[in-house]
């Protein structure tokens, strides 16, 4: 592996621990005073934040979906596609581990913050949404998201800005879901929380995850569908 | 008809359907915890959601006073303002049955979320607004924002980013007018949820929906006579 | 007076129309749900909504202490500044009366909705600020504000889309000022809803609105002053 | 010193006086009613007013971290350091000064307004959070806000309106550290409230004010290091 690769897959790494460590940490200890609008912001704001850091570097996925979508697109190589999965989990794993850090530094004068911002659904949701709909959600946030990915940065005049434009997007996404199923669209933001939640003995998360995991997946693969469509009318 | 139409129509039913379903889904989903602002956001940030994935296809109206408008301002013919219409039209309709079917997903335990984000005047107005009120309101809300679409679009220098203009200027036209009306300033994002729910038995907001096709394409003629006159000025 | 500058005029009423409609009435219809965040994007994005309807016309000033600004920079006449303060006020005025007139179409069931977004002190302001610390914040909040209008547009690479930046500073100078006396730094925005409220019997506000006015102009004299020193440093 | 720097370093304490008296302003006097996301758009939005009004003068860097981070990328003389350090460290104080002069021209019938938006840990935590957990969060916050700021001012083609990024980044860092540190990432922002708060006789502030200064320096250096590591790639 030469070391643009790993230079590539640390950016990676770098820009998914942001987007969970601060989306997931924004929902875990300020959700309270901030509202689903502000949490939607947290994460949205982390592309804005990333893209302008790590976009020449490695384009600035930080999300499985993302790269899934481009390399359908045809814009990430195979191997890439592994690199970039492999960091962005790694990423969101140290992320969800260092925000249960700090939150053991907090000190409420007993009430235990709990809860690393994980996904879910059925009693997990907030408004209860069963299994089958939270695959329909996830399938569809993740769609739209990958859209405007894919579009934004495919028209040179828009793409030096795309970030602000997927950034936006990302918090449109994160309204209408966080309610539903905490909104994913993002298996590694998932999976990390997940994962260290475990390690403390609650296994819920982690037994649902799987949806988070695969229904971005989708999502992903029926944007870059309709994509190759789009893209073909528009260069007419 | 061509292919290059079928694509165009749709795009227009596909972006209609995100806005119509975004929108509404988060009043009827998030409403409580996401507030007024929140509401607003999730409309307006539909748009630039959509305008970089179909606006090289459409144009990116997905609601039919906006292709009123540019109709009237000679950027689009009859034949496209019809079909743009009746794919603005269906996309509402299949957002207001998916949202429904996303509802009744949920278990809130016996609590059953209604509404599926419908405008409304009388009983139906968050402030108890009239009839003649909401026609009032809703001519120029939607005058204003076809007014930004015409403007920002026109001059190439902001042409690329118009989406990022008319989004936020979405917004804008729905932090005053969601007490009023829940404004509506599209006419296929109010008759999508309005059928679906009469459909279930409901018909108040189906009954009132004629007020929100009327007023937004009244709204969408003035804005297109202003802008005449505006434009005028503007290349002198 | 030539057709040319009755556009002009028109234009600059038209917007300060949105502006104080739209910004009084958010403040006045949906203050409660909508909070002071919501309340300052109400007036900042009205300015995004209009910038790209009306800047080529006018420049889209919509604020007599933004005309006062750039008259003071050198970059409207004397003869404009006058048309371009009355077309302001009347704008004002009207949006006041129009907004008097929604609010009478509305039922609340015995309750009414009281003020229309008027600006204030002492026990009109939502803190008790003096009139002496009313002036104090509004010079301030002006200068500020009238700035960044005349650094933004100062820049070839910034001026197509001055009015995003202008716009995202009036919620900006807003956000702190709504507590303490709603935020005017514009005279035809506080002139317009004060002669209303007056007109229907309560005179407070009017009797205050001297504030609103002078410390305004002050505001955006001490900006130019100000830009005048900042820019020839630019340009060295 | 020519007049050249005299005029950067006044940029520069104009700018860093605009930051605090708003960002800690809103806090003080509008934070109940505005929220977490409020205060956090109060902080981001400075930069946006700001960066457009003294950017062709000083690059607006208005926190003394920002100017290590620059001066560490080798964009910054030594001399200017030092000089920013300074007119910074005096554009807090004032603005805390005029902050605490607002505040004492507010009559709230008894009720006094504590506190200039000073950030705290332990019990001056929202959150409880300890000292050491302060000084992660702290340097984690500002190792993102700087490489934002490094990133989005290299690239000529996001430099024009690095402005809007990176203002949304500031707002973005606050959003999940506010209950935590209340978020300084800004030792000049920091120090000026704390200092006027002692001057008053409550010195807890100024106590801990050691912890935003040490460790936003310390995240910037961070920024800077990793920032030389992505550059390289980014220009291979």
């Amino acid at each position: 592996m030469e070391v643009s690769s790993v230079k590539k897959y640390a950016a990676e790494a770098f820009g998914t621990f942001v987007l969970t460590l601060f989306g997931c940490g924004s929902a875990a200890v300020a959700g309270a005073t901030l509202g689903t609008l502000g949490i939607a912001l947290a994460f949205g704001l982390s592309i804005i934040a990333m893209a302008f850091v790590i976009g020449n570097v490695s384009g600035c996925h930080i999300n499985p979906a993302v790269s899934l979508g481009l390399f359908l697109d045809k814009r990430l190589s195979a191997k890439d596609l592994i690199g970039y999965w492999v960091a962005q989990f790694i990423g969101g794993l140290v992320a969800a581990a260092v925000l249960a850090l700090i939150i053991s530094m907090c000190d409420l004068g007993g009430v235990i913050m709990t809860g690393l911002g994980c996904n879910g659904f059925g009693e997990q949701s907030a408004v209860g949404l069963s299994v089958v709909g939270a695959l329909i959600v996830e399938v569809i946030l993740t769609c739209v998201f990958v859209l405007s990915v894919l579009g934004s940065t495919a028209d040179e005049r828009t793409a030096p800005y795309a970030g602000i434009i997927i950034g936006l997007t990302l918090a449109f996404v994160h309204i209408m879901g966080i309610p539903l199923t905490g909104t994913s669209v993002n298996p590694a933001r998932s999976f990390g929380p997940a994962a260290v939640l475990a390690a403390s003995g609650d296994v819920t998360a982690l037994s649902q995850v799987w949806v988070f995991i695969v229904a971005p997946l989708v999502g992903a693969a029926l944007a870059a569908l309709i994509w190759a469509g789009l893209k073909k009318k528009a260069t007419n």
